[in-house]
């Protein structure tokens, strides 16, 4: 077994060549004047079992391009198996057609890499679990919210409360998840919909946080809109420190400062996005999980 | 039959409905916050013979996503046939494997076309034959050499003198179209390597070109360097004045002024590429080739 480090995931790919003890393929990688994307391996891989690390986050379609590229390269060089660690699924948003005539956009990324020849593909904390179904090749969907916890759990917190910033199954269950590994309590916000003008409220139930250290656990954070306001009712409520620990720290615009102003004294992101929040790695998960001991919510 | 304008060509797609006399496609497109593209198609395609045009110019990754996610989408809504014009053809220059690993580009994305769906793909000029040979799927390699030629009628030139900045068998080609159409007379440019240090140059041979009208013609400006050479050798040999007329201007970083100040009076580029320079339209190239007469070289 070898490991390949996509462009956009090299420190995470030297991490778990590290954690597994087996080599990274030398790759040669650019772009050339007028963006286009080049790949040459550097030694043989015919006949090898790769790993492509390559998480897909922003700019998601010139990741893609790349993990397409490498992917193609080699299968074409006549590698045996090929495994693809992609932590953030970029286009997972679109799971079903809301609406005649959208795209799916999940199940074209879905065709084209297995029609490339991927054999297995591990990502984290997918943004919609019906995207897993749009695959035929087996699909792992890990999550970091025990490492996330496990981070925090070393800081010690201060009778701590695991919030999950909406309702929706999922992100309970993450909080649910990162409550265990800390042998915490946990809750979560409700989200209402008004049924005339469609708008989004975060419901301001009591939850009863006066005094206590709390951790916002969520997949995913984007304009840091749903984190805000998640800090807004706790430090309302008088929770005496607040934390945001997050999957994919996108971090668009000028969400950090957004995040910051509502009262949260730190944000932490994983390596599935590369930035300066990417405090926990995803590595020992996916480590994990090649050795059968698979962490899901 | 009915056109679908990409986002990368919408005036292109508009012309061509025009001038073949057939509808465009409703689409909704547009990026999310994190830049994910989405399209929606406002209107039923089952069933339709689509045209879907969409030039993969730079950012050729996001042009490519787009292409993928139309093509995707309008099969899976049950489009009966669909033919793509691309008039400029990304990652086209890497045509085979000229090093051990190295990757294929163009077959990645004749995989990806095909699997998507596409019936046909149409382009201009592309930069290399070789890649035509990767496609199952009938390819037709349109030639806008023609066009640009009757552009340069119209305004006039005096004795004029079609160039070919290099003696590749496809330049040369392209330059005695141009020329045919200007009944005018062509030559091409030699380009040297050196076999010590594999710098090229371009070997200013007598080219006869004292008081006239010159004509570059090529296929692709990147740099420039290729252009603003041949431009020099022509003004240092008295051309009167230097006109450059390419398929697709991609006119990179300072390629303007260095294209400029090497004496070239006017660039004139196609709407392949959507940019200031884009003075003749491709448009009629394509509808001529679906009514049956093919423009090649």
């Amino acid at each position: 077994m070898k490991i390949v480090g996509g462009p956009s995931s090299l420190n995470l790919a030297q991490k778990i060549s590290e954690e597994l003890g087996v080599q990274l393929v030398k790759i040669r990688v650019k772009r050339f004047p007028d963006g286009e994307f080049y790949v040459k391996f550097e030694e043989n891989v015919a006949g090898e079992n790769l790993l492509i690390v390559q998480s897909l986050y922003p700019p998601q379609d010139s990741h893609l391009m790349e993990l397409f590229l490498i992917l193609h390269t080699a299968r074409d060089l006549g590698a045996e198996t090929i495994r693809i660690f992609a932590p953030y699924l970029a286009y997972s948003r679109q799971d079903r057609r809301y609406l005649e005539g959208e795209c799916l956009s999940a199940a074209m990324i879905a065709e084209v890499i297995e029609e490339l020849g991927a054999d297995a593909l591990y990502t984290i904390d997918v943004h919609n679990e019906n995207v897993l179904k749009m695959y035929k090749i087996p699909i792992y969907n890990l999550t970091a919210s025990g490492e996330l916890a496990r981070y925090f759990a070393k800081k010690g917190l201060e009778n701590p409360l695991v919030i999950a910033p909406d309702d929706e199954d999922l992100a309970k269950r993450r909080a649910k998840y990162a409550a265990k590994v800390l042998n915490a309590e946990w809750d979560a916000l409700e989200k209402r919909r008004d049924r005339y003008t469609g708008e989004i409220t975060t419901f301001a139930k009591d939850l009863n946080a006066h005094g206590r250290d709390a951790l916002i656990i969520d997949d995913i954070i984007s304009t840091g809109r749903t984190v805000a306001n998640a800090a807004k009712i706790l430090r309302d409520q008088g929770a005496k420190r607040i934390f945001v620990g997050v999957s994919h720290a996108l971090l668009l615009g000028d969400s950090v400062r957004i995040i910051m102003e509502s009262g949260v004294e730190e944000i932490v992101g994983t390596d599935s996005v590369v930035n300066d929040y990417a405090k926990v790695s995803v590595s020992p998960i996916f480590v994990r999980a090649l050795r059968g001991e698979i962490e899901q919510v």
